[in-house]
């Protein structure tokens, strides 16, 4: 047996991965990744058009992250940011956040990733108005296609059945509103989008009891919904709403900041600051493993009352994890990638104005270097392409090695490291409008 | 301003550190960690008698994992284990684990930690039992004094009420038993204490009704719960109740495994096989966040049929954690580290005979390289000591350099790298029986 069949038979044998059904035998098993490319273990090459999962923003195997965490490995790869204990890198990479995140976001609660943070974040909201003597508010607000994370929280606010099925009863106390998806003009009963969505909002305010609400939970832009950038008036006017009820606003922004929407974080674009901001992905480009919770100084204040914050992970504040951080936001910076992030999406976008006459293309989306391409069985209905459409990924990757991926059962998502030149975009570009010209309404190629 | 100094005020300003009060403001803040020594920003040096949080299994500041970390950023820093992408890194870590683990859990699907992976494990029972047709196997029975992470699903099925106050409604469906700390003599009503907690464990059953039953998700060696070794029979008659009814048997071995209680998997010690075992720190001994859930194969070919399991974290199956952990468990082996745990071990259990003596010392449990010490207001009702004993870890470290937890509100934790020298482990004794001598039954030194 060669190496690549040995690894595949052990993979077979060990190993579980998600969202892969047991007799799916293929794998592609990569081996090395530079830049935007990839190379399997036969030897081809792959562009990476998703960053793996909505990140790899500065691009894959950079040197200068290698030595960042190689230097705080030998200096101090780990200690606790428990109690009293702290360190020079969670320090550092908290005052870095406060300084990028909008003004009132000025306190930071580390994690490893979105899932902890979500949880982390739905705590705080309910921890914070126990806090201020109103234990009566603990439900939260969600949408349907929200993506939150896979632990209890979260998961369960996640607006996708289909992830909740199975492993419930999930998190009591959970409610789910309209995706602001305004393609889907059948969601808002003929009504204009933010209309209907500001409504419905306060309609399940009135319902529930503002009296019991905790929080919204939301992506300002919406990830695996299929990359949903919300009418322009949507956050203004849902914000008011909550504020008026005092209900917490907290922004999961863990695909959208760091550049992947084209600003540092997705809730500068629409004038409203969150009490709670959800970070992971991008902060360390998914070098490492980390998240940040962001918090304005009054949900802060308040929750440290007392005893202090009642919960914390591990690996809260882990030193290499900031290190990592540090040196990836200093890239992002330095490399001026917020701006290229803009500038490359403009330029997909403007590319993929070549989809406009094909009839299974409702709609391209783009943000920053965010993509989603709305797929459907035509025009006129809306309706979106049927599940055999899953696999357009699978054929897109085999003919041109361009891995893409689909998202909400009927959107193909992009979202390529900010470093992607102009001729790998071209690449993608021309694989993706390939493939898509042979799509047929029942979602075959 | 100092350089210390202004690191203390940032950390005020931005930093958010778990269990710690606002009003606190003394922090020690580590820059520099070699073995079993830390310093902090000061210069201080101090000794690491609690591996941060019950893990640092090799020492800190290891050059050979900065290495494996630093080599396997410029290969391949991450790619996705989702669907059927996969790496190198990942199925080798997978494939040492399942020889590393009691023979049936040959499965691993891995997380950035124990709190995920504790959620993944609740998901895991309750979704096998649904597609074993079983969905209304929905309940999880957990213990007093158990710790299972943050998130909310093992935050939950966590046994300390102080840390779910003020952030619920949690997870639905979580029934507690008692802890089986047989030195607490009164939890068991004059019974012999595993006759008292299987009995309670069949009523419970009967009560809930074993078809609404998933699992039991449980520490082998209760850790946070104060280092309690359960009855030699515990475990034995325990799976033997849960096995009858169908319930699976979910070990949470986050500290206690690779090598902390002197065997890789605290499960060997009591000879029986869970069916999902959570682990974490120790995997990596910190270096990286980094956690694997294991399963026997029965349970993952059931829980992958159809479309997969469903849930999937993004960092799951890391390339440079799997990498970090393999080059960490190499370590653990090549250095023999599990023998030194048991003999470090012995060695501070002979050396803290000191403390029979002690009026406010009600008993010193040992396993491995992990130690509880239980204080009590006298030895004859072996009430715990008062909350002032709370502060006996500053006394300590401020005193003599060396630090330790208090746990369960009344137990002394150490859980020192397994590489403690006997020097070093005589200073933290002496540390220790030192502080002790003057406790006072009222808690206070």
């Amino acid at each position: 047996m060669n190496y690549a069949q040995d690894l595949l038979a052990t993979d077979h044998r060990h190993l579980i991965h998600p969202f892969l059904p047991k007799n799916k035998l293929e794998r592609t098993i990569f081996t090395r990744g530079k830049g935007c490319k990839l190379w399997d273990v036969q030897g081809r090459e792959y562009l990476d058009g998703t960053g793996g999962l909505w990140l790899a923003q500065i691009g894959h195997g950079r040197e200068e992250i290698a030595e960042a965490a190689a230097r705080q490995i030998k200096q101090l790869e780990y200690f606790t940011c428990f109690w009293d204990y702290s360190h020079e890198r969670a320090i550092e990479l908290a005052e870095v956040l406060a300084v990028l995140a909008p003004d009132e976001l000025q306190m930071s609660f580390f994690t490893s990733g979105g899932s902890e943070g979500d949880d982390a974040a739905i705590k705080t909201a309910r921890f914070y108005h126990t806090q201020k003597g109103q234990p009566s508010r603990t439900w939260i607000l969600s949408r349907n296609s929200a993506y939150h994370g896979a632990a209890y929280g979260g998961g369960t606010a996640t607006g996708f059945e289909a992830m909740r099925e199975g492993t419930g009863p999930g998190l009591p106390h959970v409610a789910y509103l309209t995706s602001p998806n305004a393609y889907r003009s059948y969601y808002f009963d003929g009504q204009d989008p933010t209309d209907f969505c500001v409504a419905e909002l306060e309609k399940t305010i009135a319902s529930i009891g503002a009296e019991n609400i905790a929080a919204m939970i939301a992506e300002p832009i919406m990830g695996v919904g299929g990359m949903v950038i919300p009418p322009a008036d949507y956050w203004a006017r849902m914000s008011a709403v909550l504020k008026k009820h005092g209900i917490l606003l907290i922004f999961d922004e863990v695909v959208t900041a760091f550049g992947r929407t084209g600003t540092w974080f997705a809730s500068e674009r629409f004038g409203v600051t969150p009490d709670i901001v959800v970070t992971a992905k991008g902060i360390s480009s998914g070098y490492i493993p980390l998240g940040a919770v962001l918090m304005t100084r009054d949900v802060a204040d308040i929750v440290r009352e007392g005893y202090g914050i009642p919960f914390g992970y591990t690996y809260s504040g882990h030193p290499v994890a900031c290190a990592v951080a540090l040196e990836n936001l200093r890239i992002i910076k330095d490399e001026d990638l917020i701006a290229r992030s803009n500038k490359m999406g403009a330029y997909f976008a403007e590319q993929f104005t070549a989809l406009r006459d094909n009839p299974c293309v409702g709609e391209v989306r783009q943000i920053g270097m965010a993509i989603g391409i709305e797929l459907v069985t035509d025009k006129k209905s809306r309706q979106p392409i049927p599940e055999a459409a899953l696999t357009i990924p699978d054929v897109i990757r085999e003919e041109t090695g361009v891995i893409v991926r689909i998202s909400n059962y009927n959107n193909i998502c992009m979202s390529p490291p900010l470093t992607i030149s102009r001729e790998e975009a071209d690449r993608a570009v021309e694989a993706v409008c390939g493939v898509l010209k042979r799509l047929k309404p029942d979602g075959t190629v």
